[in-house]
């Protein structure tokens, strides 16, 4: 006996797409999936996607399960079918399209960085919140803080499973600028990237810091480099992380490297690192945060694994415990599968698209929000600044006291 | 300017499946993703879930997205809207579902082990064999050969990277049967489930084995244990790997753990530990195989990372490598993201789908065939013969003298 | 000012040490410091080295700091400056060896495996015992029970951390054999070694085996295998683990590897691998228990730590914690460097010595006994048993019914 | 029969220590035996050790091995038996003996850091030169470069392996400072120890990292904390790194943790991070090394492993491999066991050692010398004072272009 469809389908979300490369992809993943996953208040709908290229577009449409293609973003962003943009291109055209999303009427999912600098970040901040008077919500989109083991790690730190917070070390090393012939891509260029690993990689180590201290970042002392200055320039159209170049050289105008340490507001040390230049390194998101009573550590490469260290313990039985973030009681995982089960990269966008999901259908103002793309940008600004003035300390004005 | 849609999409395969537990989630998964991420011959449509409880089997086709819900499998095998009929009920029904979707002109997609018994398995084989003749396929669900790793190794192991063959050791560790009082659900039944540990992990390390090194077991010697005999009797309806009992016990009818070794053809020596007993060990399908020219060694609970020892280094340099398997050149990686991007578990459903809808559409003979899942049948009931003669070398024919 | 030296030094325990080759070494290098870390009731002296070749043992002597050096082991043993004789030789002549030093009034510490069949471990128990009724005491020198991290091992599970124990597993792994070219030395040849891998390395598992479950093995079902029946003999003195050798070649009569499973008194799985030809491994001796509620695990390639998983943790925060055992408080610890300085291989023979000396200092048994000795090699004989009779199970008799 | 010992003993080499707390039972088992195992041109002699208490002088005399014990270092120095002055004690009196004893015509190796100032280490090597001229030989004991794995990581990056280097990250992490009951030691007391977890921990990073890289470092910009800024004065004599206070505190007035980011000459960005805070982190001297052509990773608490990738390989096969670096092709290791025998933290004072007295027979300048100390000492004082000007990046003057 075939069966009748059940009556009371939740209501729509008409989601709205800008952008169809990398991040593109990952977020069609995790808008299509996380329907079919958790058990959402409101129904996310594949509504439309916008890019420039109509051709490059319309097949993004088709593989990735949009109803709807648009080459011009402002009429997607007009679409009555579409109540959240999500914006996924470079960060150079974030704050026009967020603020024209806001000013329309949308929720609106912003890739990060916010921002390509502190003026637009501000600018996009004071646009959320005009909107937000009218119920609508925005949400940068660090999507590291859904990794189920960050998250519970944010957990066991605000929980005081640490203690007094010493020390914060993260480092985010990849190495696809390590062959001096990779291309003049749009990452490598500041007018589109705004700048290189720091933006790029940096921003998302700043954040994470702050999220998992739950503290701003108030200064920084930085270093930059450029070690390979020119590039083969592209013939052709850009792709994204992998390309290839022609004969002529252009020059690299971001960062291959940043280097920097800073100070959390509550007194503890951190250091930082983000590079693409770190030879055999491929996603080496790695963390390591140390209190009075206990320490954690985590490494992106192995993205179910959290290690934890409870200062607790006697001597002789004390070590780092390697947590296999993947029981029902762990952030995300009621809705996957058994333990031991490894998630993957992308499932971070769906993670992302739940919260998102539900804080619209309650009205909660989702995190991070545009105040926490600020903060980072800031902190972003101050070491740029700090590199600049032969890395002196730098002080960054912190959005809010806390981080949530 | 709004897009129309692209003419030319290619011709559907409508997937009807039967199950809607753990594995029916895994699969939905699976078919979901695949034409998303990899461009496919055949776009597979899911057309219709099959279950015996009417509300449930409703409500799995609301949330994974079949279009259709049937109560009873024959109705959904015989549907018009069904090319492929995807098994995912417990081991005692995958005989009669398979002969009967085979006789009805279907491919088949069957989850491990093929059968709980060798001569269901054999009639399998046989009505495998009937309907190839008429351009019908038949498939296993070893899912693990699919994990990008593990198919690289095989790649590796068929290239002569590791030359001879000498050890092959692999374990299956998982612990929700520690417990003394999780429940008896049908997986600790023999009429149900055919064996415990030995056909649920056993079958899934047996053969990995066989496929790594590309030849069958000839003979095994081995050991099952039972260490928790009564269990409390489930009160109410089953449910899958978390469940809770009532205060009657019943008695536990299969293996908590086997233990075994063996013979490959080419007399390597080979050892196996399945059990649900690892106190702390999640998914520890953990392998290691040492041949004359060099090494791998693989975990589950990592299952981006494969070790690679090449004995041809120079002493000092060598040493086992940690390839993260996320390159591009890696098998199913061109569709998915940049290198350290991690993938999960369920990675395995959607490549799976990839390989069976190719092989639908070229007409090629997809493996691991119901002919792998006999030879798989086979070693299982040498297994259980060894263990109650006393652990004696039990000899096992194998079906083919290759294992593709 | 010079200072006087004090007056009150220990009486002094004379060591005869038969054997210079990779073990007398070791056991030098033991006997020189352990008496330079821990404060002893004893003070070892290093009296006289014992050797066939002339000029070998002297250079031996003058290398390794022994006052005298004899040709002949029984010289050596009548020497009224010896108390203690240490026998290193090869397992052919450990039984007369040491039947003969028993009966000379001395005490004895005798090299693993303690002899090359069960009768002649037999006879040096009960010499063993006639002399424990003078005074004298021996011991047989497994020495990864001084392993601070194996001993603490054993403490926990003592203690019953474990609770009741559900599998043991333990593979040991070298490589040296990989090369088909690796020339005859003694180590292959049965009627000087009685065994290849299995007396060598499946020795030392099958003890600590027994030793951190604290119950023997009461059978056992196994293969070995000699993968390279044919090795080029050796041209002039056989050296130790490297030599070279000459273009003629001679049979190979010990096995390669050995792979076997078990049961331990209580009813747990014990698994078992030792091998010489597992490429890329070269001292891989690892291990893990898995219990009611906990699980240890450990790497002789990473001796200082010790994996520790507490079941009774609660799921969220539950893992193996890497306990790194040079804390104070662990055994053997509180003599050496501080908390994270690693200790190596040596180390066990000093810790042996240690105990050796305080047991003959205060007329306690010392563990491993000859009985523990013997007790290993029942196992080895069924083992090979076992093998010659197609797997099956074989049961050992048990020398006593609780391991020390 | 008994053997006559050898005529052609090696000359001697009188060495007279001064101090005999951890580092004085380090250098001692170095001594003692570092004849035993490598063939030496001098042999050693523990003539006569040196410190202000006359019992526990004794004590440590008795318990150590040495020939004779000296309350007043000036008598120690000006024995006849003493050829060579190896100094143990506190920074605060590395100067004054060393130079005493290059004017007494001695030897000298002196502990790190080399002095508790520039001015002091300047000194030291005018003095080290003066002497030089008279064949006298002086030695800075930065041990950690005598970690078999570091000696050959240096030999790699040497061979060009690494091609041109772009990041040397290096983290030294202890936590023995948690607890902020632990009491005010000398190490925590500026006049005594100079600085903190800078000079302590931090010289070893500095040090490690200009020796691997081959090239002085030449600007840093840095942060210093005290955490804990008050402890409980010790009552009665300190100990070492264990010890209990009293009631009374008093101020700490070295640093808890210093962080600094820095350039090596060639351009290469380097991180330091040096803290006594570091939660659950024992001896956690980490670092990593990328290069254009490959990269290397050890870790303290894993002293027998180097990872190393070579980005030479196809990057299907490519990762970090882990060597063990027990082969006997690696340094020094000729001299000790069999391949995967792990090797101990007291190793490297053997093999200190041993490169010294084969220096001092050869009449070779030895690495690290006084120079390189004065190198560390620079950086030292360039982060301290970067660290008063707000982090402001202050350049270093190289002492030398290259570091041997």
């Amino acid at each position: 006996m075939e069966l009748r469809g059940s009556e009371a389908a939740p209501p729509t979300l008409g989601v709205g797409m800008v952008g169809y490369a990398f991040m593109g992809a990952a977020h069609s993943q995790g808008w299509r999936t996380v329907g079919r996953v958790f058990d959402l208040p409101l129904r996310p709908v594949l509504a439309a996607i916008g890019g420039r290229d109509a051709a490059a577009v319309r097949a993004a449409a088709d593989k990735h399960g949009w109803a709807a293609a648009e080459t011009d973003w402002r009429a997607l962003v007009a679409r009555d079918d579409v109540q959240l943009v999500d914006i996924c291109t470079p960060g150079d055209s974030h704050a026009e399209i967020a603020i024209a999303a806001l000013e329309a009427g949308k929720h609106v999912l912003c890739e990060k960085p916010l921002a390509n600098s502190v003026a637009e970040a501000e600018a996009m901040v004071a646009a959320a919140e005009r909107a937000r008077e009218n119920g609508q919500l925005a949400m940068v989109g660090f999507n590291y803080r859904r990794v189920p083991a960050l998250t519970y790690a944010r957990r066991l730190i605000a929980e005081g499973r640490l203690g007094t917070l010493r020390h914060v070390r993260v480092t985010y090393l990849q190495d696809w600028l390590v062959d001096p012939d990779f291309p003049l891509t749009w990452r490598l260029e500041r007018e589109h990237a705004g700048s290189g690993a720091l933006g790029d990689l940096g921003a998302h180590i700043v954040d994470l810091a702050q999220y998992l201290a739950g503290e701003p970042l108030v200064g920084v002392s930085a270093q930059l480099e450029t070690f390979v200055r020119e590039r083969p320039r592209l013939e052709g159209a850009s792709a994204g992380l992998t390309a290839s170049g022609g004969t002529r050289r252009g020059p690299v105008t971001v960062d291959d490297a940043a280097v920097f340490t800073g100070r959390l507001a509550s007194g503890a040390l951190a250091t930082f690192e983000a590079t693409r230049m770190a030879t055999g390194r491929k996603n080496a998101l790695r963390l390591e945060i140390n209190g009075e009573h206990g320490s954690l550590a985590f490494d992106l490469e192995r993205l179910n694994e959290l290690s934890f260290h409870d200062h607790h313990e006697p001597a002789t039985t004390a070590g780092f415990r390697r947590i296999l973030v993947t029981e029902a009681e762990h952030p995300y995982l009621e809705a996957w599968w058994p333990p031991g089960h490894a998630l993957g990269y992308e499932h971070t966008f769906a993670h992302q698209a739940r919260d998102l999901v539900e804080a619209i259908a309650s009205g909660t103002d989702p995190v991070p929000s545009f105040a926490d793309g600020l903060q980072v940008q800031r902190v972003l600004a101050a070491v740029e600044e700090s590199a600049q003035k032969s890395a002196v300390y730098t002080p960054v004005q912190a959005v809010q006291a806390e981080v949530r």
